[in-house]
């Protein structure tokens, strides 16, 4: 055989063994996607509101875990450092300057809800709603009070009052201690988004009942907890959501908290 | 080129093919297993412990599919047709007569509760134990009062005191009302298991809080809810099991029932 074609054949061999490799993965039955059809239906939770009420911060998922559960969310950085904002994926931790730091990958939330925004109803607002008409409004729209709701709420608002609260360090206290240090930020006319969920009663100590927004500018500037608004024009988006996941925290303060009370309840 | 080099290279280039593609699927990634590691950790449960006090009984999920996420577990049978007992991968509906029937697959429950049991904690139980002593000395044991435990209960039983519940027709009564005409049953000297949950005070309206049981004989012939019983010697294990994920029902009586009350709470 002269040399050359032995040359051949290898080449021959080498590249129809490449693509072949590439025939056989394309083949393969793909891994579950972070995001098959019940994850993306299901409201993914870290810890509980009970818990961080009474005072447990320290972090126990990283932003990149929680970002396998969702592309949509609310909650707090470690330490209450910051308002968490998903949206589209991107997540934001806004500060005490009002300001939207993009969270490290590393960096940990003591509680935080997420899912995948899969839109089931969409609502034009052609004229000004503040937040209490919106709200009292998008209650008589629910096909049930028992289910979790994600929403999202774009357009321009003719006025936003957001909050964040402080770094916090131990001994921790409780979350109406630190609520009371809250620094307050107006928007006017600004384009932005609002995201978060409506919780139904039976979760109550699990999460906030009724509704919790996060807001967040268009240009993903600043934001902060949602206190009140008005939606000048856009439109909101509701996702149902029938299944919860929660992952408490496997171990610190959270295993030694008591949680049996009825507790004063400050996110609202 | 000769006629017998070109096919040769067709051979190779088509064995290479074969090859590659064997080594591609080889190296592509797993789909994830049902039952990977945060799976077997997770408390599995369709719709809550509160819409079944206030009557939802139409079952929301086959036993096949509840099987997928747990092989240990509680609840009961469409229309309160039967107390079921998960054990082993086991799954058994114990009727008002005290007997238990293995579940059709098709078969549907309206609330149930499920894990795949990892016992974290084995106590050996060698003089006998009345259920709130015994309840009461796990209670100290537990590493957290925030966390769930799945319970598994093994031995002879100087007594066991259990009971079971009419299948229900439209509409349905409350549960403290079909729980008035129970069905109860005493077993002596009996070997058997119990199994179940305890619940921590956060899950309240979503499950029972602190302990809840079902019982079935070792030859898995009979059992119910368990009411009371002396374990006289055997082993309790429990597995701690920090992740939690709830099923909505889809559609049906859950979505209209208003669980927005404290309710009267039976199932203790």
């Amino acid at each position: 055989m002269a040399e050359d074609t032995r040359l051949r054949y290898i080449v021959i061999a080498v590249a129809s063994l490449i693509i072949g490799a590439c025939i056989g993965l394309a083949a393969a039955p793909l891994p579950a996607a972070p995001g098959g059809d019940t994850d993306r239906e299901t409201l993914f939770q870290v810890s509980t509101i009970d818990a961080l009420l009474q005072g447990v911060y320290d972090g126990s998922m990283t932003f990149d875990e929680l970002a396998k559960h969702g592309d949509l969310g609310i909650g707090c950085g470690d330490r209450l450092d910051g308002e968490l904002v998903g949206v589209d994926g991107e997540w934001y931790l806004v500060r005490t300057d009002g300001r939207a730091y993009p969270v490290a990958g590393n960096a940990t939330t003591p509680f935080a809800a997420a899912t995948f925004f899969d839109p089931d109803m969409t609502i034009a607002i052609e004229e000004p709603m503040n937040l209490t008409a919106l709200e009292g409004y998008l209650e008589t729209e629910l096909p049930s009070k028992n289910l979790f709701y994600a929403i999202r709420m774009d357009g321009t608002f003719s006025r936003v009052v957001a909050r964040s609260v402080p770094v916090q360090e131990k001994p921790y206290p409780r979350l109406a201690d630190v609520v009371a240090n809250q620094t307050v930020f107006t928007f006017e006319n600004v384009t932005g988004t609002a995201v978060g969920f409506w919780t139904p009663a039976l979760a109550e100590g699990v999460n906030v009942p009724g509704y919790h927004l996060h807001f967040i500018t268009g240009d993903r500037a600043a934001g902060g907890h949602l206190l009140d608004m008005t939606l000048t024009e856009g439109t909101v988006q509701l996702g149902t959501t029938t299944n919860f996941t929660m992952r408490l925290p496997v171990g610190g303060d959270f295993w030694m908290v008591d949680l049996s009370d009825d507790l004063e309840r400050v996110e609202k």
